[in-house]
C-alpha cells in the first residue's frame, strides 16, 4: 500500500471509527485500526466484537482530490497512537507506505513516523447482511428518541436484556421502551418501511446507541437501518455502525401502564424540575433521593426531602390544574429529574392511580413520549 | 441573626471561600462556612487549616441596597449543602434566619429550607497578622507568575518544602523559584514594598498559589501581600487569602544554573512544541517520556522518539540560529513542553553545556523567565 491523503479526511474518519475501539480489547488485533486502500478509496475499520465501524474516504469528493493512490493494500495500525498523531501531523498532506512485514511509514511535513503494523489477515470480517428488513428514520428524530429512552436502561449486567433499548416495529409504528425495573421511558414515531415488517424482540444495547447518536449526522438525513439475524446495521453516507442484538427475551412492560388515572396534574415543567432540583440536593446527601409530594385542596404541590443530620427542604407550588383525589407519594428524585429532561415542552400531564402505583408522565395526554416512575413506599 | 440579602453577591461570596474547604475535613466545625452578621454586612470564612479565605459582602455597593440587616448574629452551616442550593434558589432576594440551637432557616421565593447550624463559637479565630511586612503586586503579574513556576514543584510529600514556590525577595526584587529535582522553574519581577524588606526562605504551596489564582481578579489591580511568622495573607478588596508557609529550609538552586553555555539554539517555539508534541506521543506508550534532540552540521535539529512494541517517530526541524558544540542530549519530553507551554514568545533560546548538564530555556538571553531541565542519560 501507497499512497497519500489529505489530513482532515483521514482525521474525521479516524475518529468516527475510534468509538468502537475497546481500551480491553479481548483479541490483540482489535486494539489496531484496519485499513483497506483500492481503486475507489479508503475503508477504515474498527471492532470491539459488539460494535463495529466501517468508514470510507472516497478518491475524490466535490471534485477535490482526497487520495493519490499509488499501490492499494491493506493493514492493522496500533489505534491509541494512530488516532492522536494524525489529528497533530504539521502538514496539510500525509503519505502512507506499507512495505514488507507491514513496516509502515507515514510522512507529513518533516515528521516521519514508523510504525509495527499487524496482518490485516487476521482481522475478523464484517458480516453480511441481507438488506430485506429495512427501515429508514431521519437522523436528528433517530438521536432524539435516544436521548428520550436511553438514560432508563439498566446498568445491571446480570439482566443484560434489559441494558438495551427494546425496538418494536408493527403497523408502520417504531417504538422504543428502555426499562430498568424502577422506571421506563417509551417513545414511539410513525415509519417508511420498505416491507409489511414488525419486529417485536431487537433490544440494543443503550451505551451503543449513546456512542452511534455521537457520530449520526446532525442533519436531517435519512439513516437506513437493517435488521439481520443478529445484527441491526446503520448506514450513514460514509459510516457502517454495525451492533449486535441483546440475547434473550425482553420482558412485557405493556401491563405496567395504567389506562385510567385516579389524579392528574398540570404543571410548568421547568418549574416544577427546579422545585424537585433543590430537594433533590438535600435528599442526595441521604443517599435515598427521596423527595415526597403532597397534594393540597387549594391545587397546590408540596414538594420536600428532609435529612436527619442536615434539615429539611420545602417547595410550594401551583399547578395549571389538579383533578381527582389528593395524594401523597414519594419517588427517587433523580430518576424524576431525568424524566423531565427530556419532556422539551413548557407543561407536562402527571398521573397517578395511587400511592404505590406507577406516576405516568407525558408532554401532552396523546403524546407519543411517556415516562413512567415506581413510587417509593415511605412513612408518614 | 436576621437578614436579607441579594443572592448574586451572597453566591459570589460563597463560591469565593468555598476553595478553603477540604472534603476530608479534620476538625468537624471546618466542612461548614461560618457566616457573621454585623451593621457593615456579611463576613463568610471557610479554612482547611492551611488555607482561610475571607469574604466580605458590604450592605451597600455602589448605592444598591445588598443586604437588609434586622439582627447581627453567627453560625457555621454545612458547606456542600449550603454552596449548592444558594445558587438554586428561585428569587433574587434570600432570607436567612437563625433561632434557638442555631436552628437556621433560609427562604426564597416559594423555597423554605431547614438547616442545623453548628456554633460559630468553635470555629477557630483567624490568625492576626501585622502589617510591616508587605509588598504590592498587580493581580495579572502575580496570575502569570504562578502560571510560569508551580507546574515545577514537586509532588513528592516527602520533601514538603519543595511542594511549594519558594519567594525570595532582595533589592527591590521578587523571585518565585519552584524546583522537583529534576527540572526548575523561576521568574523574577520588580516590586514596590513599603519597607527594605528582604525574604530568603518563605516558600508557599504551589497547589494553594493555584488555588489562589482561580479567585485572584482579572483586571490589574494591586494585591497586597503581608508576611507574618507563619502566615502569609493576600488582600484583595473583598476576599482576605490566608495561607501557611511551608516548614523547612529550602535547597540552594542558584548553583544549578551554569553561567556560560557549550551551546545555543534559537528555535521557533512552536515549531519546537509542536514536534516535541508528536515525540512525546510516542515516548509516552513507553511511558518514559524520552525525547532525543540531536544538532547537525547544517543548523538543523532531528528531534526523536521510540518504542520497542510501536516503532518511531523522526522530526526535523530547522534553527534560527545554533552556535557551539554539535550535542545528542536526551530528555523528558513532558517536562520539556511544560515549560514551552509558559514561554509567551515567538522564538526560544535554548543553552548547553554538555549532554550530562542542565538545560536552560529563555525566552531571550536577558530575560527574568528561566526554565531548567536536567537531562537523562541514555544510551547511543
Amino acid at each position: 500500500m501507497k499512497l497519500t491523503v489529505l489530513k482532515e479526511f483521514l482525521n474525521e474518519s479516524i475518529q468516527h471509527v475510534s468509538k468502537a475501539i475497546s481500551s480491553k480489547a479481548t483479541i490483540p488485533i482489535l486494539s489496531g485500526i484496519k485499513i483497506d486502500a483500492d481503486s475507489t478509496g479508503i475503508t477504515l475499520t474498527a471492532s470491539d466484537t459488539d460494535i463495529s465501524i466501517q468508514s470510507f474516504i472516497p478518491i475524490e469528493k466535490n471534485e477535490l482530490q482526497v487520495i493519490d493512490l499509488k499501490q492499494s493494500g491493506s493493514v492493522v495500525l496500533p489505534s491509541k497512537f494512530f488516532v492522536e498523531i494524525i489529528r497533530k501531523l504539521p502538514a496539510q498532506q500525509v503519505e502512507i507506505e506499507v512495505k514488507d512485514h507491514f513496516q509502515t511509514t507515514i510522512r507529513s511535513g518533516s515528521s516521519e513516523i514508523q510504525l509495527v503494523g499487524l496482518d490485516p489477515e487476521e482481522y475478523p470480517i464484517m458480516p453480511g447482511i441481507e438488506e430485506n428488513k429495512r427501515i429508514q428514520i431521519p437522523s436528528d428524530l433517530l438521536k432524539t428518541m435516544i436521548k428520550q429512552t436511553s438514560f432508563s436502561v439498566s446498568t445491571n449486567e446480570a439482566t443484560p436484556i434489559l441494558t438495551g433499548i427494546l425496538w418494536t416495529i408493527s403497523n408502520g409504528k417504531l417504538k422504543f421502551t428502555a426499562c430498568d425495573r424502577h422506571r421506563l421511558a417509551s417513545r414511539e414515531t410513525t415509519i417508511d418501511t420498505n416491507v409489511d415488517l414488525s419486529l417485536n424482540n431487537v433490544s440494543i444495547s443503550g451505551k451503543t446507541l449513546n456512542e452511534l447518536s455521537k457520530i449520526l449526522p446532525d442533519q436531517n438525513t435519512l439513516i437506513d437501518v437493517v435488521f439481520a439475524e443478529n445484527q441491526v446495521l446503520f448506514k450513514m453516507s460514509s459510516i457502517l455502525f454495525y451492533t449486535r442484538i441483546l440475547d434473550g427475551t425482553y420482558p412485557d412492560t405493556s401491563k405496567l401502564i395504567p389506562q385510567v388515572y385516579q389524579t392528574e396534574l398540570v404543571v410548568n415543567t421547568d418549574n416544577l424540575a427546579d422545585a424537585i432540583d433543590r430537594a433533590y440536593l438535600l435528599s442526595r446527601e441521604e443517599k435515598t433521593n427521596i423527595v415526597k409530594l403532597v397534594m393540597r385542596e387549594d391545587q397546590t404541590i408540596e414538594i420536600s426531602s428532609s435529612s436527619s443530620e442536615l434539615g429539611k427542604v420545602t417547595e410550594e407550588l401551583t399547578t395549571v390544574s389538579m383533578k381527582g383525589e389528593l395524594l401523597r407519594i414519594s419517588f427517587n428524585s433523580k430518576f424524576m429529574l431525568d424524566a423531565l429532561k427530556v419532556m422539551d415542552s413548557e407543561h407536562i400531564h402527571i398521573g397517578f392511580t395511587g400511592a404505590m402505583q406507577p406516576i405516568i408522565i407525558r408532554p401532552d395526554e396523546n403524546s407519543s413520549l411517556l415516562q413512567l416512575i415506581l413510587p417509593y413506599r415511605t412513612m408518614g
